[in-house]
Order: structure tokens, then C-alpha cells, then sequence
């Protein structure tokens, strides 16, 4: 394990640290937990705020979403695990300004557990908290059993729409519906050309050949829908847009976000070249890029590899997609 | 070589493709060169035009830089090579809003040889030419050979301040100076942990050990200071906090930007773990943190490890560093 670390069990804790330290402007410590981080401004009186929580090892996702425009407060876990509920509930707590929370939030069984005692703790507080769950990744699970799909880095899109729906002071089970048109129009799919290692665990997650690519495989390591020979990449922009394209389906007509997202270790050149045929090939399909994003929205930690997510648009989402949001973990929006 | 490509000696410019086709709004090829990239509402008129160039494979360096408040237009060289003084040219033309160009790059023997000449075909033209040349990088030369020093991570800054100088319309020498100053009062220093591979070369730069660092190693792999054993990350925070302040020297007092850079493959929460550290670090020595950049400046392609850079501080540079700037590669910017 080559890391720039010190002790492996305080990875999570230290980048909190150094989290906070870099950005004091943008946001603080919750007050009763250490692992759970609230935007300086929260919470925004009269706004639906939105929460989200996760294992640590994906930076940007989770904590890289909080900002305006997009979530308030988030729950951090240790690598690849979930929070725990009293983490959330502390996210939640400070988050709200009245109007209610929405959990954006993947769909493991850990946070779903975690979250839903979360939720039920804030009820009881009164606060009303609704969840969206994102499941975009189609590799993880057959169309028939998509509430067992995971999800990886198309959560972006439905950070960006929650966000942004709420900043429009609309209420929680709007923004929450919103934000589930958003979910239901976002398939993802990836391949992982090298392992990534778990500090505390000290080895790789798995094992892959030279020469291999794993298609589909999970942001944890999850074994995908088969392992083969590392393709070129215009051949892998194939083989993810077609699966990508036809799951939804996305149709012809049809106004496209689309997300080429880097999993750690792949420079930013690959993506482009990868982003390059997946470009040509949506113009084929008669898919109308809004807007492309390329870069790295959630990864693995050194994983090697990349995704490709397609947010379906309409009026409304494009509006909310396009409104301002700021991060220091992210890419900058357009003017 | 495990890389999501096709040719690679069409790496440099399938990678220029994709971004042409990704951000449209942001960016075109010039007319006349296909190795070289223009801001959409480029020339700006009235305003002294920055140009950069220099070799592929460091993204978001060099052409991540191109956008308001930031550089005009960027020539792009194959990766770790010179771009061509045509090129330079090329990017020189389109930028010229009438009031001359400042050329804003790294310390390099080619791309200084070739933007000369470029310098010198503009002048031909009746575009006057100025140039401000980063050399920040600590462990390239001792002090007293500080032309030799090369330029790294740190290069940000000359480019953010260059851009924002300009946007205030102020003349070229005025530009070129101010540049300058932010350039004689940065300094970096980086580790590296893993080899990268140029796609046509088709092996790593150098080899290393599974336990060994190579403190100062150049972007492009040239040997730094020493070799020696992995430390842990607080020790290198201190390792590179010690050398880089003490060489300016920045002193108690002093108002610092600080830049803690990702060579590619090393994960974000490492560098906040590093970062967690190094602030710490300069707060003891009594340097005040005006701002912090944490993430993927100035890359080389897979490398994995890190560099600090620290930017002196004054009221102006201040105003300048803070000014609204955009670009797609970016981090976000403050509002």
C-alpha cells in the first residue's frame, strides 16, 4: 500500500480535518458530531434542505456536494462504509430550516438502514424528511430488479437537481419529486481498469490482469457484468453507450446531460479521449447534448477507470441543471 | 501500459477533440493550427491578451487554463514536448485584442526556444510581446541558479493573476509586472510515489520502489533531490513546508496562498490529509492562510504523489487572486 497517510484507521478523521481547515468559508464541523459536515450558511430559512451521507473514498461524493445550490450537510462513514444514523440525524438537525429534508443518498443497504433510522429520529423531532435514492448504475442489477441497482457517479445529476429545486424555495415533496425525475431519467455504466486499497484492509480491493478491464464493475469494487481484454478506448465508448442508451431507453429527440467521470487514478486525457466517441456516438442516436461534464465526480480512490452517465432532460431539469451552485470540490459551472 | 486509448501517437489530439466537442461554449480550435485553442469571445478587444503552451499530459495544465479571468489561448505541444512556435503563433493572432500579448509558462528549454520565436513572428506582425516564465519549482536548481528552476503546480498562480491583472484592462508592462511579482513570490515542492507512462514510449518514465518516494521529481519525471523511504504524510507536510518556506524565505507575518497539488493518481482525501498538516505548518510559522487550493492543478497523466506551493501575498495580489475567473477544469471559484 502506497499512500501519503499517516495512520490508516485516521484517513477519514485527518481529511475531515483538512477539509475543514481549507474551506472555512464554506463550511464548518456539525456541532454534535465529528462526522458530519454543514455549509457555513445552513441552515436557509424557509428552504427545503437536502442531506446526503456516505462511506468516505469517493471524493468528490459525498462531502465535495455540499455548497449552494446543492446540499446542506452530509454524514461521513469510514471507507466504503456507511455512516451512522446518529451522524445523519446530526446532518439533519443543522441542515434544516423548517422546511423539511430530503436524504439524496446510493442505494446500499447500509445507509438505507442507517438513513431510514435517521429519518425516523427527525421525525420525531419534527422534522419531516422524505429520501431519493439514486440507483443509476444499470451493471449492478437487470431492468426487472432495478430497486436492487447501485448507485454510482450519476448521483451528481441528482445532486445538482435537488439542489437547485430547493434553492427555488419549492416545497419537500416537490423538490423530492423533482429529484426522483432526475433519478429515473440517469443510467450509469463503468469499467475499472485497476484495484483501489482500503487504508485499514492494506490491500487491493481485487485482483485484475495487465491486460484486462472489469465491465460494470461497482465504486467499492463490486464484481461488474464480466471481465475481458482492456478494449481501445473508442470501443469502450461504444460498449458503455449502448447498454447506457438502451436501458432507459433514451430515444432519439431526446435532450441529454452526459457525465464522463474519472475514478481516480485515469488522467483527465483518457476522459477526453473516451468523451471524444461518446460524443459522436449520442449525435448517431439523435440524442441532443444540453451540456457534458468531464471529470472526476466520484471515484474509487487510486482506482483506474471510468464511467458514462446520461441525465434524460426536460425544461424544467435543464433550468435546474444549468442554475448557479458552488463547491470547492467541483468543477466550475458556466457564467 | 494499462490506458483507456486508441493510436497512441493520436492521444494529444483526440484528447483536444473531446474538449472542443465537450465545452463548445467555452473553447474553439484556432483557424489555422490544430495544436492550439482559443476562449469562445476571444480577442477581447482593448484587453492585453495571455497566451500559454507547453507539452501534453499535465492537464488541467496548460489548456484547463483557458477561460475568463484566466489565459486567451494555449498551444499544445505531444506529451511533455514543445508545442511548435507556429502554434504559439497561432494562439498569439487569435488572442490579440490590440493590446499586446503576455506569454505566461514553465521554465523549459523547448517551449522558451519556440515561444521566442513565436515572440518574434508576432512582433513581425506588429503585436507586441512580453513574457513571464514560471520557475517555482524549489528542487530543480539551488537558489543561486534560480533561472534554472523549472516550473510546476505552482504556475496556477501566475496564470490566476495574470488573467485577473488583465481583466482590470490595465497595459502589457504593467501585466507582465504584476505577473512577475506573483512569480517571484511563489515557491513549490512535490513527491512522487509512481512512474507514469507516455502512451507512445509505452513504459514508465523510471522505476521505484514499493516503499520509496522520490522527494522534488520534476513533472515530466526528472530526478529531484533524493530518493529515500515512503514517510508518513505529516512528516512529508513538513519535509516540503520546510523547504519551500525557507527558501524565499516567507516570514511570520506574511499573508500566503497555499496550493496542495495531485500529481493524478493520488486520491483527494490524501491530499487533504497532507493538507491538514501543512496548514498547521505554516500556522506555526506564523504565515497567514489567505486562501487554500487542494486537488489536481497540474498533473502527470497516472503519476502518483503531490506538491505544495505557497504564493506571497499582497493587497493587490490579494484582489487579483480573488477576482472571478472560469474554466471547465477547474475547481470552482468563490462567489
Amino acid at each position: 500500500m502506497k499512500k501519503i497517510i499517516n495512520d490508516p484507521y485516521a484517513v477519514v478523521d485527518e481529511t475531515i480535518a483538512g477539509i475543514v481547515k481549507a474551506y472555512p468559508y464554506h463550511l464548518r464541523p456539525s456541532r454534535t458530531s465529528g462526522r458530519a459536515l454543514v455549509r457555513a450558511d445552513a441552515p436557509v430559512k424557509g428552504k427545503v434542505a437536502i442531506c446526503t451521507g456516505g462511506g468516505s473514498g469517493h471524493i468528490p461524493v459525498f462531502l465535495g456536494y455540499v455548497g449552494p445550490g446543492l446540499v446542506e450537510a452530509v454524514s461521513i462513514g469510514n471507507v466504503f462504509s456507511s455512516p451512522a444514523a446518529d451522524d445523519m440525524l446530526a446532518a439533519t438537525l443543522e441542515a434544516d430550516g423548517g422546511a423539511g429534508v430530503l436524504y439524496v443518498f446510493g442505494n446500499y443497504g447500509g445507509d438505507k438502514m442507517n438513513f431510514e433510522m435517521a429519518a425516523e429520529m427527525a421525525e420525531l423531532q419534527g422534522i419531516p424528511v422524505r429520501q431519493s435514492i439514486a440507483n443509476d448504475d444499470v451493471a449492478s442489477a437487470p431492468p426487472a430488479e432495478k430497486d436492487r441497482r447501485r448507485g454510482i457517479a450519476g448521483i451528481f445529476f441528482a445532486y445538482k437537481i435537488a439542489g437547485a429545486k430547493a434553492a427555488t424555495m419549492a416545497g419537500l415533496d416537490e423538490v423530492k419529486a423533482t429529484t426522483d425525475r432526475a433519478i429515473e431519467g440517469t443510467r450509469s455504466m463503468g469499467v475499472a481498469l485497476s484495484p483501489c486499497t482500503i487504508p485499514a484492509a492494506g490491500k487491493p480491493t481485487f485482483t485484475i490482469a495487465a491486460d484486462e478491464m472489469e465491465v460494470g464493475m461497482g465504486i467499492h469494487g463490486e464484481p461488474g457484468i464480466g471481465r475481458g481484454k482492456l478494449k481501445p478506448a473508442d470501443e469502450i465508448a461504444e460498449l458503455l453507450s449502448e447498454i447506457v442508451i438502451e436501458d432507459l431507453p433514451y430515444r432519439a429527440g431526446d435532450e441529454v446531460a452526459v457525465l464522463v467521470n474519472g475514478l481516480g487514478a485515469t488522467p483527465p486525457e483518457e476522459l477526453y479521449v473516451l468523451y471524444n466517441r461518446v460524443h459522436d456516438l449520442l449525435d448517431d442516436h439523435g440524442l441532443k447534448i444540453h451540456r457534458a461534464f468531464v471529470g472526476e465526480y466520484a471515484t474509487s480512490m487510486e482506482m483506474a477507470g471510468a464511467s458514462l452517465s446520461l441525465l434524460r432532460l426536460d425544461e424544467e431539469l435543464k433550468m435546474l441543471l444549468d442554475a448557479a451552485a458552488f463547491s470547492p470540490f467541483l468543477p466550475q459551472w458556466p457564467a
